[in-house]
């Protein structure tokens, strides 16, 4: 395969301050991915079955609670982490899905930081919490959680 | 689209008893499966760049977090989910990436039921707290979550 060579971050820990608030993306949730992650990954009636669907509460084909973090994930990865120096995610605390995602919405994410500090083992990482809310295109908040990331600090090398 | 009619659960609230605990599925992880996923929510060099991957202190591609969550939730799905009278999930707890899963890997889950009540607030309907780890062929637990279920109650009906 052709490897693209990653390129030279601009983002580091010291750029993601407390009481930070990014909001970005626009993504429009299709029937086909719905259908496509759901037979994939999670194949119940409701993900994957119109007429289950439709006698469901929610009246209309609903998207994977995965698959709404892997859509919150791909807009971050877009805005902002791609161009990071980012060293993964220890997890997530506090996932909650609060609405359904359904055929049609468009949604966009909400981040917030709220904790930052050096990690102890690792001097040349800092650790960030983030809030991330996926919201729909009527301002409700679909998924809350509270994220873990790692980032390379700006200015400390280390042997 | 040809709809199948949803199956006639087997499975209610009362069926997942604190303390009881199922270990199941056999996940081979591969690199296409991985480049697939990351390319389409997580497109980070270490799951779509064979030479990052290489550079990284993995060594090798792996999966994205949100990936192996959804491996997870297939073999969750496979084994009982789609048997069961479930009415979706609230969301989950203490999610943690403890270990990378890497191309070859096999995977397989394990859940233990550490809670269970009735919902106040729908006398037809129970919830169950059950952790869901992730465990590899070398017997490593890769992902752990304290994941909240709904299912319908057996044997109460409401108007």
């Amino acid at each position: 395969m052709t490897s693209t060579p990653a390129k030279e971050p601009t983002l580091f820990w010291e750029d993601f301050s407390v009481g930070q608030v990014r909001e970005f993306g626009r993504k429009a949730v299709t029937r086909e991915e719905i259908l496509d992650f759901a037979s994939k990954y999670d194949p119940q009636p409701i993900h994957l079955d119109e007429e289950a669907a439709a006698a469901s509460l929610f009246g209309r084909l609903s998207a994977s609670g995965w698959h709404t973090c892997s859509m919150a994930m791909r807009m971050v990865c877009d805005n902002y982490l791609v161009n990071a120096a980012s060293l993964g995610s220890p997890g997530v605390e506090n996932l909650k899905w609060l609405k359904p995602v359904l055929v049609g919405d468009v949604l966009r994410v909400r981040t917030k930081v709220t904790e930052s500090r050096p990690m102890n083992s690792r001097p040349n990482v800092g650790l960030v919490r983030m809030t991330w809310e996926v919201i729909n295109q009527h301002n409700n908040v679909a998924l809350h959680m509270d994220s873990w990331a790692m980032f390379r600090r700006r200015d400390v090398e280390v042997d």
